[in-house]
């Protein structure tokens, strides 16, 4: 479903990051950086992912002196069982609130659902959020640390941080043009160490079905960039959309998972992953060059694995999903 | 947040249930009814609940002879971690999906993400599911029941089925119209055997709000219907909306987790629970009895405990939410 916006502007955004991503070639770009631990001053891994995304939520209001009550909605998604890093966030903020849930993809769902209530004029402002905490995922998805299983190298290390995109129906420098909403694919893989693969699909599939609609070429863009697929998941989408659409991006594509690590000297595998990864490089990186007019018309199309570790136990493959979001510079 | 809506309804639905609400005294409403176990022929519950959420679409589109490309939007949330049941439900339908989570309160999410979605303009036709089963929550949420360990009196019962709602633009006998998204509450409590206390603010919090932003007195309905408090839960609401606004429902209200089974003789405890809940009363029950004109205007409030094993294994208290929307009798 392909949808052009006519009043939805794009009004900040506030960017947190952990120690890895502060040691990455984007941490000037990020608006609060932590170097420390993984903790944060909080005692589990849990409560330090809702620390970040409160620091996303007041850094955003600081940053803009706007106050909660100037926000219509609150729009929030993460990684963990039953969302609970936004849930005991929004706890203290007094926002009507959504929860949403696209494994990686989040930030982009919130992005344009955010979208529409501001579309249909029934909101003026909407917060959209997300967070990702490597230690947390490990725990959840993979093996706790202290086992030391050894990784295959197509493997993702998931991003920490969180960020902060405050949507608004007055006019800035920046637009979210139009989107599109993806459906769930299935290839049949089944590899939870090969995100990257299962992604691939889901990200060519709504790139040509969004040029297609829109009918534009993939030059119209001055960047497409996909979430988090990796330096495998990346040469994987290239030749799908070669293959089946005969759409070449060679010349403006970058994926955000290859571009937050600098993948030769930190030990993150295949790139970086999670929500906020993407989070991170478009909204601390990519919307400071928009600004600056670097970029001006780029298609963010946020990825994700919805891997469920009791299907994966049960022999089913991973289901995925990616949305693609045209972001123009306005003035 | 209170929203008017001009132009959304609801076009038909379809309900599926399991063997204990086959049971119950609703059981006729209901266009579908497994009766003889829990697993619907599958292998695995998780399954058998992906299952029960295909019956809940190919229900609704052979009921209303609708075809997959004639639904713009596919929105469902359910129970399991990371949304398994809809993600896994979503991956064999052609159409764009959003996955949601409110806990038992997905239902009320996902039907007012799908009229603004209708509203905006820019959707047609919206299909909102959501599910739950019994034993995957007994699993996730609680003990095996292989343990036997004994339930207090105050402890729910998951709803085991699946519902599909399909929103349309065009004018139907019945309207959405309006609702009120709720914000996240937490009063301080940590039992989870106990949550019609936790959800009981969040549904009193909404229904206020909702009354102040349309003017109206509680009277106005003819039934206001939360999702799944349950015996006690029912009367901790009363008690909040009497002291915190002296606003007096007992007369028009009723609560979906005491009407879905027979209390006396089923063995639910405080009620039944899960986001099917409301789901089936509402959509099964309550909306044939719209058609029959019983009931012009209900305000209907499912509630959400959003319970984290992990956060309450922290010592956290639980947060919750509640949405309250209101359908009115068009023709």
């Amino acid at each position: 479903m392909t949808t052009k916006y006519n009043n939805v502007y794009i009004e900040d955004t506030y960017t947190v990051c952990g120690n890895y991503e502060s040691d990455g070639p984007l941490a000037k770009y990020f608006d609060k950086k932590h170097e420390k631990d993984l903790y944060f001053g909080e005692k589990t891994f849990e409560k330090a992912e809702v620390k970040l995304l409160k620091e996303a939520v007041e850094g955003i209001l600081n940053k803009t002196n706007i106050k909660e009550e100037d926000i219509d909605l609150l729009i929030s998604g993460d990684l963990q069982n039953q969302i609970a890093a936004s849930d005991y966030m929004a706890r203290d903020y007094n926002i009507p609130f959504l929860g949403i849930f696209e494994a990686c993809a989040t930030s982009g769902e919130g992005l344009l659902i955010g979208s529409t209530f501001i579309e249909s004029k029934k909101s003026k402002r909407v917060l959209v959020t997300t967070s990702s905490h490597n230690m947390v995922s490990e725990k959840q998805f993979r093996n706790p640390t202290e086992y030391g299983a050894p990784k295959h190298k197509t493997a993702t290390f998931t991003t920490t941080g969180s960020v902060a995109v405050l949507l608004t129906n007055q006019k800035s420098k920046i637009k979210i043009e139009s989107s599109t909403i993806g459906k769930v694919m299935d290839l049949g893989i089944a590899d939870p160490n090969h995100m990257g693969a299962v992604m691939a699909p889901a990200a060519g599939e709504v790139i040509a079905k969004h040029l297609k609609d829109t009918k534009r070429k993939a030059s119209y863009y001055d960047l497409i960039l996909t979430g988090d697929l990796g330096i495998y998941g990346k040469n994987i989408l290239k030749e799908y959309l070669m293959t089946n659409y005969n759409i070449d991006i060679s010349d403006n594509y970058n994926d955000c998972g290859t571009m937050i690590f600098d993948l030769d000297h930190q030990p993150v595998l295949a790139g970086g992953s999670g929500p906020v990864c993407s989070g991170l490089v478009i909204f601390g990186y990519i919307y400071k060059e928009m600004l600056k007019r670097k970029y001006k018309k780029i298609l963010i199309v946020p990825t994700g694995a919805i891997f469920s570790p009791t299907f994966t136990f049960q022999k089913e493959t991973i289901p995925s999903i990616a949305n693609a979001i045209s972001l123009e510079v306005e003035i």
